[in-house]
């Protein structure tokens, strides 16, 4: 963020719908070799022309899924072109399991491979993951071993319509099962500040819900806030920023359709890159109007 | 269950060190494609060992995923095989996300596309899988469109010595957190009962947790209670039946390592197969004896 004077983070998330038709091939969108193919040239061109943009980009691990071992491949060159264009990685998975699984998602996510014994493999490479803390620490603190990453965002408050069915669920204690990941964020995270004033330890919460992301604000104080929902979700700059600390740092706005799809909501004519990089640009003056 | 005669579940979770050395290839564990390859070749064997004592088999995608595209390949073969030795699936993932993000997941581990628009994908062809209830109906209801899988297992309490540390705090109006997760369960099955009396919305409880076990039956009637945490994580016969329905009913108890690794405690020059078997049976029995 520092570097490249902009707190957005642009999602990956390709469809083949979000494909351009200029770069849709001639097999269909029931051939998952080629609707892999088309997201990795996809997103090798969006990559080129949003570096020194956007903070870090954020690739969606179902996306890549969905197609199978090819989509897997996909994912993985998705990350590689985004290190050579300079952008840092959060890759989206969401991912949690007991310790000893969660050690073989952290080799997927990160590569390495130091607790279950083995040599090290090379993994997706991702600079940073999401992760769920429905199991607790035994999940979280697997994927910080070794420091052999820069970090991870942990579930907290989602911006999805029903997140609140469980995520707002009043506690004995006060506050909410959203409240209970918070506290728990920041005990991963007690001895982990860096120079910038942050953990690693860092919390999903959502533009959506911007109460909420300040009340969160006061239990995570020194987390940062990876903001979904952004644009085509509904959250807007001041919704997205409401979890920003007093020094303005520690919010890292994320959008996907609004970036990438740009060019559907394009006037006629317009070059595909060209609507992204306007979107983009848009976002950053809109976040920066906006940032307390 | 009711045409194996069998509760018990077979975790498919292989590792390089769990891979018995006759299966070994000259491909080391850092070679990803060779690890992929024996994997395989071990799911295959086993599978045809085991086919009629087990009432499913569980791939927990972890392992696989650790290995990039050749072992995303590794993982559909594996469903594959299991199918072709008439035994159900549930690929063990514990996804959550959006709902539009779920839609990927549910495509990636079943197959289809009907909620993306697009045309249907092979996917990995599971019966059932394991979500995360942390994103509410979103991402839980996603995984049950278009009855086009047998159901999933939402988790609840998680076998893991950290799993209290979101699960067990208490809410407001009594109970956990574990609860109000049940309380969504038994909403999200309610009208999806079968011809067995339980619904195709499940839950994970774990087998080191038996007390709480039985208080989440009161509140989750009829769901199936996928058990993991049997052998290796320390649960006995009687802590995975702890959450067995009145008439017995409801609970498939998971073992992994102590069904696929059973050949590093067999004695010196036991065939690993007739190791697995015999666990599996030992297992089994031991079911039986404990069952209520």
């Amino acid at each position: 963020m520092d570097r490249t004077g902009s707190i957005a983070c642009v999602g990956l998330d390709p469809r083949p719908d979000l494909v351009p038709p200029s770069l849709r091939g001639p097999g269909g969108p029931d051939d998952a070799a080629a609707v892999a193919a088309a997201f990795v040239e996809l997103n090798g061109l969006l990559l080129a022309a949003i570096a020194g943009r956007c903070a870090a980009v954020k690739p969606q691990v179902a996306c890549y899924e969905a197609y199978g071992a090819p989509g897997w491949a996909a994912l993985a060159d998705t990350v590689r072109l985004a290190h050579e264009a300079g952008i840092e990685v959060i890759v989206d998975g969401k991912r949690g399991d007991i310790g000893s699984t969660a050690a073989h998602y952290a080799q997927a996510m990160f590569g390495g491979a130091p607790s279950l014994g083995g040599p090290p493999l090379a993994g997706l490479g991702a600079d940073w993951a999401t992760v769920n803390g429905y199991l607790g620490g035994d999940n979280v603190l697997e994927f910080l071993r070794d420091d052999r990453t820069q970090g991870v965002f942990v579930l907290a408050k989602t911006s999805n319509p029903t997140s609140g069915e469980l995520q707002d669920v009043e506690l004995s204690t006060g506050g909410t099962v959203a409240h209970a990941v918070a506290e728990l964020v920041h005990a991963w995270g007690n001895g982990r500040r860096g120079t910038s004033g942050l953990t690693d330890v860092g919390a999903v919460v959502g533009a959506t819900y911007p109460e909420q992301a300040r009340a969160l604000r006061t239990v995570m104080p020194d987390a940062m806030f990876l903001v979904p929902g952004y644009g085509s979700q509904g959250g807007d700059a001041a919704g997205a920023l409401a979890g920003a600390r007093h020094d303005g740092r520690g919010v890292l706005v994320s959008s996907s359709r609004g970036v990438m799809g740009a060019w559907q909501s394009a006037p006629e004519g317009t070059d595909w890159l060209d609507a992204s990089r306007t979107a983009l640009d848009d976002m950053n003056a809109a976040l920066t109007a906006a940032h307390p």
